[in-house]
């Protein structure tokens, strides 16, 4: 690869680049410099510098580039294929057609340097520095800190009593009642809390009361050339019932197979289970007895490797849904993927406590899940990556003093070695993941006590990873602003909602409660069906109760609104009086 | 009562009152003479007359008049104990001290004549003229209407299957199952659509994308002076913590022990009941045929008279909680109320059918509850109101007439006429007594079809009645903006819950689905609330899929505000070009 960098010829000491846009390597010479003029004339005006963070000065740089219309322009100079019409994006059409293969924020050597130290590098009690991830990677990933910090400590009452109950009560599988109790109230404690710290977060950070901006098409999206009816634009239409048809006759009877397959391994797993456990109970040694946990292992892995296969699947349906918005896009995925890892990971779950009635079986799937994940996880998100970047970080290195002797070219080799770095892809991930831990912990952590120490566990670690990743292993990510965790409240409030009637048909199955009603199931059933219909309602009635905004920041709101509508008002009223100049 | 028109030296015929303030007989010459000046000053710039229609003039003339604000006067002149500050409401301190009495609009004589002409004066089979009920009541009352409408629609096809459902099936009391699950489906169908209508009227009114206006304290309102921390005003403080108390160590007690009163009547009513098929089954003849209806007539009666005493109490309660803002008030008036009434009228049914199970009695219990309650509340509602109206009417024209002679002088008969018609004193009412009826139906219609039939009836003769009540029994109400239904759209979706939650245990009562399972009511039990679970989960995700406003009006509503940006875009940046002169 070439490595040619347009700015060469100004002082290169005294720039700090924030934003790198890589061309392919055989573009066009008119192209760049087409590109190049076109940019600088939207630059016109200049940013105040240091009024603004780097994060919010690369955020404004992809959205003038995003927002980088052909005028009339009849195609890209140097490429009469590529096409453009009036108000087509620039860079989606230079991108759709390889010809932008990506750009990019720079990362800030030096911020990175204090940020990385004080929130990883040094061992501490303290929390994250929430403000000065947002200050450098922006809201959105800096609520997912958060959530996952305030998930963490809200675990750790949880795990404080699940010790005890492990160590003293294992035999006794009957004593789960409390703990489930307790599952349940926590699952709806936890959100109604969570989104009054996301909102003194968002708060903080000037977020939460944002517009959301005008929504432009995203970049995949194709079609004949229509006129949008809202903005009046030329643009690609593409009607909405063919979408409706894909989703309907490809998407859901794709999603519906993948389900079966995953019931069908999962009976497939059942039979591997019977089959270790008559092998244990014809010969108990310790090698049979470790042989008991190996079909729990092996399912866990095949249940990872599903889910990874399915993610593929998923994005590519999802873009040939060919939606509009990119909010629409990433909507649909998240539902393909939530409803399929929900089914791939817990229906086994289920079939064993509800189906089977085993306790003793479900205690021991759910730990070498729990546990299997977890590394699985671990490797796949931190290690790997982290191994596969000194790979290449070397390479890069040997290759740069090849190419440069001796001579010092910090920047050069800066902006070669993150090109080369990964992409960072969004929360999507990390929610999942935290979503998955999230199911573990409050369907079926009551016949599990240790089930939430190992999360605590596994939750600090990933801070760690995660802190180390996004500073090292990736690209650095643009910074988007957020005022909530999104459509991810919404996945959390319903597991917990599948929480409290899990947690209600537990207690229900418990001998404990059983022996109460010696004679008749019938009674039970109903009384447990009628305590989880108030237990639903009360949960409903208190989201509704509990404001989502703590109390101070209402007022706060309310003031500048207040404030806002009495400056109308003033202006209004001058403007009728003295009629302004 | 002397009657001093203070507009009586200007041209009487030219002039359109519209607001009608009724001071105190005793009120002091020079605090009359501050409060028109004080007014006329606020007049300055006159409305535009035409442009606006009579209902928007008036709820501009009662802003103005509630937003009139004392500015350096100690008192109000001539009632030294009347102390003003800075900034206080004028209106509501003259009427929180019986200064002034009322203030309401005035009917527009020729526009009501053409309204009722077409609401309710020919015999048609069209729809009401909701776009004039707008113009003239304003939205709030339309969509009201809209709402009666739309729901007697929705009715329409219940009460179709219902006939026949009752002529052919009445002693076959097993056959209920396809019914309920018919309702189930239609009460959860039914106001997801409403949601849409109701979108389609407030946007053709131009009240959909409404800002809620700032919310002053409401009149009633009373506390230590303070600052308010929203506006920097001074205006009375009372500390929420205070209200909190009041709530729950008084207020929530009452309301239990209201329902506990509930219920004992429900159990006096019972032991009637038996009494009375006693005296039948001892004695079977016509006499005490109609003797088996006598107790639940009366108990309906006296569920009708409980509401309504326990309306005042939670009326005074309420107001003794001492809410900052009317919308809060009215929230806490909603919640009281409608937990005693649907705990009042529905309790007695939900035990029979659910604690007795006695279907026949329940069929009973809820024909004569319904057809009771429709007669009585005809009467309470139209026919008393009228009579004494007309009465009172009467009396006044007499009085007129020996006052002045036989001259005409039709404003001042007018305004004397209409000061003394009763108050409207909000839709409350009219939607409550909707949002039992829709429980009627959506619960317990199954049990008995021709309820729906009932309903139907009664709204038909409602729409008429309330029709002739807003014309002529009533003052003018002043218009209110409205977006929505408000809080009962919250109130009818908890219904329909209950009633997905109500018509799947009578599915699993009947004798027909009992029949699939012989042997073991568990199972049946365990379907049954499997079953329920699912469409409680369709339902939300119905709720969630169903888009609440239609899609051209949201293209819409989007086209406005991208070009309200794109302008604001224009503007900025003609600023920043041109430095404006």
């Amino acid at each position: 690869m070439q490595l040619g960098l347009s700015v060469s010829d100004s002082d290169v000491s005294s720039f700090t680049p924030l934003v790198v846009l890589e061309l392919a390597d055989d573009t066009k010479a008119e192209a760049i410099t087409w590109l190049l003029n076109r940019i600088r004339d939207k630059q016109q005006n200049g940013d105040g510098e240091g009024f603004l963070s780097d994060a919010e000065c690369q955020y404004i740089i992809k959205h003038e580039l995003d927002t980088l219309r052909a005028k009339n322009e009849e195609h890209v100079p140097g490429y009469p294929k590529l096409k453009l019409y009036p108000g087509k994006s620039v860079v989606r059409r230079l991108q759709s057609k390889g010809v932008l293969i990506q750009y990019f924020p720079l990362h800030n050597k030096e911020d990175l340097k204090r940020l990385s130290f004080s929130w990883y590098k040094k061992f501490k009690l303290s929390l994250q520095p929430l403000d000065d991830i947002r200050h450098y990677f922006g809201e959105g990933l800096a609520l997912y800190f958060g959530f996952l910090e305030y998930f963490t400590f809200a675990l750790v009452p949880m795990a404080l009593i699940g010790i005890p109950y492990y160590l003293f009560d294992w035999e006794d599988y009957d004593k789960y009642v409390l703990f489930a109790v307790f599952n349940l109230v926590w699952s709806t404690v936890f959100l109604e809390v969570w989104k009054r710290c996301s909102a003194t977060l968002a708060y903080g950070w000037g977020t939460l009361s944002r517009k959301k901006a005008f929504e432009e098409p995203r970049a995949g999206f194709h079609g004949a050339l229509g006129f949008n009816p809202v903005t009046g634009r030329e643009e690609p239409v593409y009607p909405s019932s063919k979408r409706q048809l894909r989703i309907y006759l490809v998407s859901v009877p794709f999603v519906l197979l993948c389900l079966y397959l995953s019931f069908y391994v999962m009976m497939v797993y059942f039979d591997m289970e019977f089959w270790a456990i008559n092998i244990y109970n014809e010969n108990p040694d310790i090698a049979t007895s470790i042989l008991l946990f190996v079909p729990s292992i092996i399912y866990a892995v095949v249940i990872e490797i599903m889910n990874l296969l399915y993610r593929f699947a998923a994005e590519f349906l999802t873009d040939w849904e060919n939606h509009r918005l990119e909010s629409s896009f990433q909507n649909h995925l998240v539902l393909k993927v939530l409803v399929f890892n929900f089914v791939n990971c817990f229906a086994s779950l289920f079939y064993i406590a509800f189906v089977m009635q085993d306790m003793v079986l479900l205690r021991q799937s759910l730990a070498t899940l729990l546990i299997t994940s977890q590394i699985l996880n671990q490797v796949m998100e931190a290690f790997l990556p982290y191994w596969l970047q000194r790979r290449r970080n070397k390479k890069v290195h040997k290759r740069m003093r090849r190419l440069m002797g001796d001579k010092e070219l910090p920047l050069l080799g800066q902006v070669q070695l993150e090109t080369e770095m990964n992409t960072y892809l969004g929360t999507f991930d990390d929610y999942l993941e935290q979503f998955l831990l999230f199911g573990y912990v409050s369907l079926f952590s009551c016949v599990y006590p240790l089930a939430a120490v190992l999360v605590v566990l596994n939750n600090i670690t990933e801070v760690y990873s995660d802190a180390f990743k996004m500073c090292h292993v990736f690209k650095r990510p643009f910074s988007e602003p957020a005022m909530n965790i999104g459509v991810w409240q919404l996945a959390f409030e319903t597991m917990s909602i599948i929480a409290v009637v899990t947690n209600c048909a537990l207690i229900g199955l418990s001998p404990q409660v059983k022996a109460y009603f010696p004679e008749s199931d019938t009674q039970l059933i109903l009384i447990v069906v009628a305590i989880e219909h108030v237990l639903l309602a009360f949960k409903f009635i208190l989201a509704f109760v509990i404001p989502d905004v703590p109390k101070h920041i209402q007022v706060n709101l309310a003031k500048l609104e207040f404030d806002s509508l009495e400056a109308l008002k003033k202006r209004v009223s001058t403007h009728f009086l003295k009629k302004e100049p």
